[in-house]
């Protein structure tokens, strides 16, 4: 089957990692870096590349910008893997802007949460997507469901819905309710070709048992190779290896933590992933969009350390 | 005291309605009904004006609707009222955008709240206030404390020293968090020309009692004229007054009730808010920008029940 | 109209100190503290005391120390003051016990919070008061709103509705929710005899002016003349004293931080109430119900610091 | 290793059930029922039995009946299952004399949550855990994390401290917190002897792959066989099936949900599990503890189709 323009129906599943969007030290994207991140990703077995998203800093960047990476990346991936790209904005508009600049420079798919400013209701949400999905062409358009950021959660009926009536072709789950996933997986099952991806890091062993597709897992940014090793050991049913991996990423992850609580939690969260990536020799700088704050030289080194206790080999200072 | 251009400076104080922004049935921008608005608002003994604010959907508005609300209104109000301007956005470069855009189309001052997509830190609001500050050419900027919508509480801490610093000429409390209020009060209480305001609609005379300058509050869209009276009495100590005509009002915010829960929070109050000025007479449509969703016929019909039982004297069906 | 034992309906309306319950070093009820301490409140002016309360640890205390306070205090006040008790538990069986008791040993009221272990809706907190207002054999029954310690908010649907049945004379509000008591005064302002209280030390004031019947403010037992100034003042319309004075009362409330992070937010609370009434020579000891854990050296300084500033007369070392 | 009384250390894990309360029509102890209801969990299987838990409304329950259900629970098992019970309380006073009559009943072991009414901190809850193990008398002690109740989350750190100390000997963590789980884990994995329980009833299959030693799942009240099909076929490493029954019990557990939103969450929950016991055929009534309200004759119905879709046989009508 193929959509119009000849690519094939997407599925997601596997490692989609949130790719994080490189900035030199004066903010100015950084090309080079972007692409050796995508090399970096691709080489470790990735199945996709989603840019623009929460890890991707993409609610932060102006329209310019957004275009550039997306195309940018679409280049480098050149069919190799397809990339998905983020599109959520505080409303239906300014959505609206972000799938069309997103569709011309050559997305594969559409990543959008809720709108934000405030908790909207199941109404709202499902009048955002019903916009978005007719004006995406064709083009797979996936809900992301991250509280946390745009402050209302997803209702399971709601999701229902919007898959059964087609207007979305996945679910990313940042909400952390693991029954309410299950619920999901419950419900929709059946339904041919819809996509279950866990957006937790931490526990992706256990969403994988309960039937996720897959994970877009920001520390996939940092550590491919080791959530494609946990993915294909919990789809071959070796349990016992895939929780013993994710029981490595589990404390490599507690790079987040270096920043803490010097600085929110969002910069130190994609700062430490940057950070990660400059002392892992992917990337040159660990900036970021203002008004997040990279973190200091102190923080660095307990990211290093905790590169190090992890089986990585940082090489770089990370300034 | 002059700032460059000749204005006096800006000390916020009084009834300053958050002005809603009229739209046609087809979702455009309704000038003239705009232009009705900001008259109807004038005539009623308002201090200021603030566009593009929460109740004014300033934040799913695009850059050449912000442009056109903020030069119309400066015109029409053509003196008589400064006109102050939400800038409010999820990082530091669009918000600068948005800054550009007000000071270029003559806003007497600038109104923002904490960047938002997620909780920040004092830290990152200090460096977003600050690039604003710096890029504002003298107009004073205040900051707009609404954890509702962005998710995170402005600190005490925070406000107190970017008041000292100079960073910001007031706040805007929306938190409802009355000891906070007080307490900035108590730290900034002598500072010059620092404007504290009230966001509440509901507990304005309490505000007043406890020392605002004054009072952004949504309902004085709808009754400008009870919130001005209400300021009045409590200037001169009729505090009787001020509790009953806070009473009043108190008891007219109940239209904002009308849509729940079929519609989100925001969807109820800011259209209930439009749907009373149609039914007013003073727009032509209670049209929200997508994905808010306006109030239905009975809910109209709820509206208008509440204006009357208020005192006022609906008259339109609010289609 | 009397009730049975010939004393007079209570309409709770004024300052009523929350008592704390003074122990020795060792845990055990330090009497003749207690006994000074009603002395000092009662000399002060109060209308009534509030005992085994939030204040008064009493959720802490086992059934024969309850009965010990309740006795002493209705001894101690003898007439001078009517005497409410606290009788808030988990569930119905055990607040029926605390009834009987409080009952027994003389009360002239009873306060109640909606049970807890988990929150609950309307139907088991009228439950709950239908049972307790059954076997109150006329005394008042007061409903006491405190979710920030029982899990639960009053509805005021729930509260209105009880309060035409009878079920209840009057409520403490310590949710903080000062739209919901204003609410509840418009609602049950006609209402005869009913009471409506503040729990709030912080916004006296401005709940009075909202017209609240009066106060049970946890800052009470240290400055109980503060109190009644600020309630005197308000009560004959002077608010701009009743502000003046609240300012100076919010500051003092500042021994609440003294503890803090190092103790819980409950033990810091009423454990600085304690060291004030030490440092002020009323009781002799500072010591908490475990798991309460009293202030420190460092910390009962402070308390000493923040009551000098606030203009009373610290004298002892609270040890 | 024997403790005094000759029997051995207990190491908890597989199913444990939180024994629900068998109350007749007129609210007294129904023991035969209790009788019954232990041979039924008994017969499928489980590993121990939990009384004066959430599930059996412990903390509603008088010191009479709380010695009742102990010695009568430890009699019908007879050996056959160690008998742990829920010691929970406001205060430490309160949660000794529960203990101390725990212990005198018969008590295997003994289960505590934080103390409650209100939040508490780290150094609360280690006091109060300190003082239980002290009286313990070799009794094992389990912290028991259930914030929706009590108020408070234990804190990974205190957990850690308080079982390096000795003073626990388990958790059970009904937090939903699953990171939290894996990092206790991660930290206390090593320490002989100690248990680490979910106290999921729907997620029981991903915390035993994350090493879980075993669920107090209230569900298990109900379906005892279904729970330890799940924990075996987890424990021999047939995941798949593992995830299979545990999707059959989660929809199961759907019976929850017949009560809501009439009644509150505790009782629609804990009110629908004798409800489906009684349909059953193994207790004869569904009476709660006041001020919990049983269901309803719709919602009686409602669990019976629940459990016919569920593969059980509801015999009775539940009244």
């Amino acid at each position: 089957m193929s959509k119009p323009g000849g690519k094939q129906r997407l599925h997601l599943s596997g490692v989609v990692p949130p790719v994080v969007t490189p900035l030199s030290a004066d903010g100015a994207l950084d090309i080079a870096s972007l692409e050796r991140l995508v090399e970096f990703e691709l080489a470790a077995g990735v199945s996709a590349l989603f840019v623009l998203g929460t890890g991707g800093e993409g609610p932060y960047l102006d329209l310019p910008e957004r275009e550039e990476v997306v195309a940018r990346v679409v280049k480098q991936a050149a069919g190799r893997a397809p990339v998905v790209v983020g599109i959520s904005d505080i409303g239906t508009a300014r959505a609206l802007h972000n799938l069309h600049l997103a569709a011309a420079a050559g997305a594969d798919g559409l990543v959008c949460t809720a709108p934000f400013y405030g908790e909207v209701s199941d109404i709202e949400v499902e009048a955002h997507f019903e916009a978005l999905a007719g004006a995406a062409g064709g083009l797979p358009l996936y809900a992301y469901d991250i509280p946390s950021k745009v402050g209302s959660k997803l209702s399971t009926a709601s999701v229902v819905r919007m898959a059964r009536r087609g207007l979305i072709a996945g679910v990313k789950d940042s909400s952390g309710d693991i029954d309410g996933f299950r619920r999901l997986r419950l419900e929709l099952g059946g339904l041919e070709g819809f996509s279950l991806l866990t957006g937790s890091d931490s526990f992706a062993d256990m969403a994988l048992l309960g039937l996720a597709d897959g994970m877009i897992a920001g520390m996939a940014n940092v550590d491919p190779a080791g959530y494609v090793r946990l993915y294909a050991a919990a789809r071959q049913g070796r349990w016992e290896e895939a929780r013993a991996e994710q029981d490595r990423l589990f404390l490599l992850r507690d790079i987040v933590l270096a920043g803490l609580p010097r600085v929110s939690s969002f910069s130190a969260t994609i700062g430490s992933f940057k950070t990660a990536l400059v002392q892992l020799g992917v990337i040159d700088s660990d900036a970021l969009q203002p008004p997040l704050r990279r973190l200091n030289d102190a923080e660095r080194e307990r990211v290093r350390e905790v590169l190090l206790a992890g089986g990585l080999s940082p090489v770089a200072d990370g300034k």
